[in-house]
């Protein structure tokens, strides 16, 4: 054995793999397709139909940033890297949560940044960190532009003193895999890699990371580490956090490089502290990972349930039993009559009776053929039916999916979203009777709340809601929405569960957060952040109360 | 399925399953032995031979703090509670590594508290953090006294203002299992538990933790929290900051539970803030951790390497197959030769060639064998020989037994010691070869420096090195292992690697510490440090920079 990191002076760019999303919408403009007949008869018949078509074009605020300020960062990065036209601050607007769309589509442009800046690398996040903290400007930062939770919506108000503007630091340049250590198992990664670009980067070495959020197509590395995100397979692979061993930080204080070892005792993780910090400590600007050889073989089935409760159940006996595939879901009788897991199949609401789980399994073939042995005996004794694979091949096709079907949603003034939680096993039900009726006694009559168990843990599980309501224009939907939001946080808070199991706090989460870590969780939060971000430039207004 | 947590007002007490270790030794009087005879030719041999006995009756600095204090904390506390007896004293002054038992040996007691306090639970300890901070007292939180880095050294002189005096914070009245909670598979333990206690307690529901240092018997649960411990089968059962999934800590500026799903995304993950964070920051007063059920059967087995890379090359297939034993631990040649893990059977020295693995399984009669079955596969296929339970049996013995051997050595003029650290797998063999040559140099001739590698990750593993030198009187041992210790830790600096996989930081890996974590980081720790405890009388001086 000896060292084979293949590490620079010969890094390996990636390709773009993904066109921009538009403003208003989610995804590749090309992949988008009006809603299935099947779907718009449904909604038709539940929720009315209105159409509500965007406005296409709207003004921007005017750059408040100082003309000296562009001039110095242009010298910084190149005058092609800072970009002030308007439809680069469109761009570089909010997110991709329903409220940020919703905003979009009413033409609300007031979050706007003032420039987008798109370094090269560490060096020049370094420079740009220091000039904009030297001179109080707010730098967000940006990776895929998926947030959900108001994660690039920076606060010119905040802080110690008023700021001098808003730039998005848009990290899309640094998208390099700079070392590969295959003895260890690890991949550096830079920030700027979406999902599909990372994978294919491994993928050319017969690695891979395995991470594949519902945003897997536009998100980043850099924003799944400062998320901790979860995805679709994190039963198999876990949550981005748990695959993270290394991590880089630029701060206007310095940088610093984590990870010595897998783990060790040398006082608190602060990879840990790093990690879900969404651009308030400082920004990641490097990600080491495990990786794993690319699957021999892949295999996903359904399995029927009489109910949501025997499925979870079994869940729990697999996970108390480190006995997990690779993907294991179960949807609730609600959104399994709607198999909301594929949007063409929308309307056909199957037998009405019972719910789907879909078990997925990756690895080398006799690894496959073991744990599917083994899962599946569980899952029979606890009451579970094989549905075999076409239920596991149709999520799978459909995995990436969701968010297209909700801009169709939207274009019919359905107001749908998403939230998340987590628990422990023993108050699974609570929390999720206490989301659904907070929801549906905010948005009323003809709402319909979805939930799926989208994670699972020895000592606990999450779950994940899908809500669909009358919603007629932008403004109204937003107006809807937002109450019922706070309604189903403040069920979530009181119930004792997680404010957010993987979209992270941004603005929208921020009010729940000092109920869940309490004002020593929030004294120390604070007082990092004043230690490393002593001009309060860092995503102001973000995560930390 | 319902909430089933059986929690207060009736927690349920530990009895005492240990007696008081000496100040001078390890563990408990009535097992420590004499050298075996085959030891003690062998040391005879190698070393020479010293008898050097501890100096029995040594005096104790006068009680610096002033009897106003000592009033107010027994009005707290209760009289009883308040000890400042020369032997209780004694008995709480400095930890169990070599240098804190030579020491002992040599009369130095210049690191004693002031007094000794024994709340009763989290109000009791709220009230002394309150007062101690308020009168700039320091305050050394004491679980089982079992630290080997220093952790337990209170610098009198740190922190922004003179300190009043030292009070050794003893949370051995804390020993409740709080709360069972079967459904999530978790239970809530006080931090004064000592590992037996708390296996005795979970083994009446028929639960365990799992954690097995070998400490085992006298180290506590806020200890194990406090310093990221990690334990035999942590292959298995994972290190002891992984099973924590909750938190409750008490700090001068107030407490905080931590802890509302087993993972989240709800901003930094401040529970690996506070496990390891020995004492700085906080009082941890309450630990939710992961259980599992007793296993039904326990298998451990030897098995034969013709070299140390050979095996640890197959302990890497394993894990990163995600395909772990409970117990993995590999001994190099030197340790192989003399067996250190049998006591009994030191000076046997085998037939002098290849490499001992310990390879243990844990579980249901049914999870056990298939486990073997696979591990043995893959253990036949890298170039590993079975060699049947004996070895493993041999193991499991004297798993506890290392630390009454170091006693048996210190007393023959035997200078031993260990220390630990942790690294990347390509890094490996760099840094084994680099500890040992460090301490060859340093020590010289007759020097004997053991290893196994006793924790494995699938992206790295740490090493554990057993170092046996000549050493003389106590006074002459510490002389002689203090620059050993420190080249030692420089070479392990040098490499990469961690100062610590699992005995944390202390004093006396306080100078390496920023070279791992680097300026940002110290800052970070600094920064919540000062918000948390504003007088900084939370063991000032050890682990933050």
């Amino acid at each position: 054995m000896s060292s084979e990191i293949q590490a620079d002076p010969s890094p390996v760019a990636a390709r773009d793999l993904q066109p921009e999303m538009p403003a208003t919408r989610w995804g590749d403009p090309a992949a988008a397709a009006p809603l299935p007949e099947a779907t718009r008869g449904l909604v038709d018949l539940v929720f009315g139909h209105h159409d509500t078509p965007a406005r296409t074009s709207v003004d921007l605020p005017v750059v408040a940033l100082d003309e000296r300020h562009l001039v110095a960062l242009r010298a910084l990065l190149g005058a092609d890297h800072v970009g002030t036209e308007d439809d680069t601050r469109r761009l570089r607007t909010r997110g991709k949560s329903t409220p940020d769309l919703l905003r979009q589509r009413s033409g609300d442009l007031e979050d706007a940044p003032d420039a987008v800046l798109r370094p090269a690398d560490h060096d020049q996040v370094v420079a740009v960190l220091d000039y904009c903290s030297t001179h109080r400007i707010a730098v967000v930062p940006f990776g895929g532009g998926t947030s959900v939770t108001g994660g690039l919506v920076a606060d010119r108000d905040s802080g110690p003193r008023a700021l001098a503007g808003v730039v998005s630091l848009d990290l899309g340049r640094l998208r390099r895999l700079l070392a590969v250590d295959p003895v260890s198992a690890t991949a550096t990664l830079e920030p700027g890699l979406r999902g599909p670009e990372a994978e294919a980067l491994l993928a050319e070495r017969g690695l891979m990371l395995g991470h594949y959020p519902q945003s897997f197509q536009y998100a980043s590395i850099g924003g799944f580490a400062a998320t901790r995100s979860s995805g679709q397979s994190s039963a198999g692979y876990g949550r981005f956090d748990a695959m993270v061993v290394g991590l880089r930080v630029a701060t206007p204080t310095g940088d610093v490089r984590l990870g010595s070892a897998p783990a060790n005792a040398a006082g608190p993780d602060l990879r840990q502290l790093f990690l879900g910090s969404e651009g308030t400590l400082g920004v990641i600007t490097e990600v080491t990972v495990r990786v794993r050889p690319l699957p021999e073989t892949t295999s996903y089935e359904g399995w029927h349930w009489p109910d949501f409760d025997t499925g979870a159940e079994a869940m729990r006996t697999l996970a108390q039993s480190d006995l997990l595939p690779t993907v294991l879901r179960l949807s609730d009788e609600a959104e399994t009559a709607l198999n909301l897991a594929d949007p063409e199949a929308v309307g056909d609401t199957g037998d009405g009776a019972g719910c789907l789980m879909i078990v997925g399994y990756e690895g080398t073939a006799a690894a496959v053929t073991a744990k599917q042995q083994a899962v599946s005996a569980v899952l029979r004794a606890a009451g579970g039916t094989p549905l075999g694979a076409e239920p596991g091949e149709s999520w799978a096709h459909g995995r990436f999916a969701a968010p297209y079907l909700r801009d169709g949603l939207l274009d019919a003034g359905v107001l749908v979203e998403t939230l998340e939680t987590a628990t422990f096993w023993s108050n699974r039900d609570r929390l999720y009777t206490a989301v659904k009726e907070a929801l549906t006694a905010e948005l009323g009559d003809g709402t319909i709340v979805l939930c799926h168990v989208s994670h699972v843990y020895p000592t606990g599980c999450s779950l994940y809601f899908t809500v669909a309501a009358p919603g007629g224009d932008a403004e109204a939907a937003l107006a809807r929405w937002l109450p019922a939001k706070a309604a189903a946080s403040t069920a979530i808070v009181a119930t004792g569960a997680s404010i957010t199991h993987h979209h992270a706090v941004g603005t929208d989460h921020k009010p729940y957060l000092a109920a869940e870590i309490g004002d020593v969780g929030v004294a120390a939060l604070r007082a990092v952040k004043g230690a490393l971000d002593p001009a309060g430039v860092l995503n102001p207004g973000v995560l930390i109360p």
